[in-house]
């Protein structure tokens, strides 16, 4: 068997004994496929409640909120955060922290009046902005609570007298959040929780009403509530892989087990990319993302060689982003550390070599 | 192994040979999962390029039309459909042939100007509309070619001086389409090409322009074409199942042979129930559907011994819709020929015992 550490920034690394029951439960020779049942039939329906259940369990999320499993992306999302929670007569605020920040507020710019609050481009996106002041007319706040591209990470949520929205597809799960704060939290899963084809929707119900404009039948968290997830056909395969994948992180001891593993995995790699002379890192140190860490070789001319050692590691997705560049390991709930230690050896031999 | 008969309206019967190609790529000891690669990388890129050349090839498709895989099944073009071809100072014109028309319909309303051109809701539709005049003013004209939850097919497109957007659905690669009739097509994928999560389109360039209003950027297919089905990241596990699929239908001989089998496999089933006493079709015998065989017991009492065999037969899915009531046997193309003469057996069986 070959051994991979997949370090790809998403779709990212699954759980292999997750992957394991997926697989036996798309063929075998006992009951129907996972990917042939009826979403109306009681099996697929268990499915959706545990895996909304698990949700609500392990984020600890309080009472009026729902839990929705939808399609389209966190891209959708991006779309349907200001369609239905931005009241024509109000504006939303954005804080500017990335692509993603900056393909969400461009799509609110579509739907209603947006206003960027902080914006870190001045440096390439390399750092969370920290001084700025949020009116507080706005319809909410909006911000990217980890960076995949960049490597930063908001330490805890902004402060703000209006409710927040938050893009958390890339570090949902990797601690403890309060929901509470939220009005919305969304999160593609193929990042920490799951394949691609399925969005986590954690959406309080009072906020939801009359914006002054007609919401598309599709477009709406409140039909999509009311049809308790199933307004139309849920992307059951990747569904079913969630609910998987939040069963083994229950397993394991939840959410502050893997905040812990996180910081543990984070620091290996920092510290080795700090003590290292060949590498330097991406993001400011006091906002760097304990998912994706970004660094990049003093020496352009040993990355060859640095990519070499990787491969023959058989460690794989290490590229950076091409706005960035250099390298990212991405390391979401299903990196072990040993896969991490692989790395890091990688880097101490470059260095013995070099 | 125990053989079932999968009759389900939806997610449906998938081909046994390409559920156990999806499980073996899901869990391998050689390679990564196709649910943890990048959509990015080589190896998904090929598959996305693959399942749209294939279905150029098995549809015949004209230069001039793009192929995209998309989130959020046939509901989400219910509303990309108006929001990206009806220009503000037209109107669009709909067939309403039942349930999923009547939800194209109501979520056009939400974008413009709609007129309903033709309907069969006075027989609680169980007919296709014939007699109608189309105004040739119509931005498109649009038709739900199989109605899953009635089991009627229009047996070939309708006629008009516009071009025509069709709700494929329940019977794409199921017969041979004149797809340069159209301005679009698409297709939840999770009745006849693959498992829920992704949705087919098939979209004729020229028509996308300026419809007087702005488009968001999720729901505009110029964008998504430009950027090639990876506006966002793609339905991946989805999107390979239907790479599989299409691969086993150009096995099998194509679109041609399926048309024959489900001829073969719809005759087979309306057969007996004209031939047997104790059942009735629901549909008016021109407008049956070769995808969807609706049906219902004449004598209640006998009702619960049906269901009793069924069971034993394992035969699944055969409920009708509550709107129907009754009985549904899907036979999409994954269907063999051997199942359903299991279903017809009996069928016969219910007769000799009654």
């Amino acid at each position: 068997m070959v051994k991979f550490h997949n370090f790809s920034a998403g779709p990212g690394i699954l759980n292999r004994e997750v992957l394991k029951q997926l697989s036996e439960s798309v063929y075998n020779d006992r009951e129907l496929s996972i990917a042939e049942i009826s979403h109306r039939g009681s099996k697929f329906v268990d499915v959706m409640e545990r895996a909304r259940g698990l949700v609500k369990e392990l984020l600890d999320v309080p009472e009026g909120y729902s839990v929705l499993f939808l399609q389209g992306g966190a891209s959708m999302q991006f779309l349907m955060a200001p369609v239905n929670l931005l009241h024509k007569n109000k504006r939303a605020g954005y804080i500017n922290t990335g692509v993603w920040s900056k393909k969400a507020i461009a799509e609110a710019k579509n739907v209603g009046d947006v206003t960027v609050v902080a914006d870190s481009s001045d440096k390439n996106f390399n750092y969370i902005p920290k001084e700025y002041t949020v009116p507080n007319d706005l319809a909410y706040l909006h911000y990217t609570s980890n960076n995949t591209i960049f490597g930063t990470q908001f330490k805890r949520h902004p402060e703000s007298d209006v409710f927040l929205v938050s893009d958390m597809s890339s570090d949902i799960f990797s601690r403890e959040i309060d929901v509470s704060k939220h009005g919305l939290i969304y999160a593609g899963a193929q990042k920490n929780i799951g394949p691609a084809g399925v969005t986590l929707v954690i959406v309080k119900d009072e906020l939801l009403g009359d914006t002054g404009r007609a919401i598309p039948n599709i477009l709406n968290y409140r039909k999509h509530i009311d049809a308790g997830s199933m307004l139309n056909t849920p992307s059951v395969l990747a569904v079913y892989t969630v609910m998987l994948t939040l069963e083994w992180f229950k397993r394991e001891g939840g959410v502050k087990v893997f905040e812990h593993t996180s910081e543990e995995k984070a620091n290996l790699l920092y510290d080795e990319i700090d003590r290292n002379p060949l590498f330097v890192g991406n993001a400011m140190r006091e906002d760097r993302s304990l998912m994706n860490v970004t660094f990049i070789l003093k020496d352009k001319s040993v990355e060859s060689k640095f990519v070499q050692l990787c491969k023959e590691a058989n460690i794989v997705g290490i590229n950076g982003h091409r706005l960035v560049g250099g390298y990212r390991a991405s390391i979401y709930n299903a990196m072990t550390i040993d896969s991490v230690n692989v790395l890091v050896e990688i880097m101490r031999d470059l260095e013995k070599k070099c």
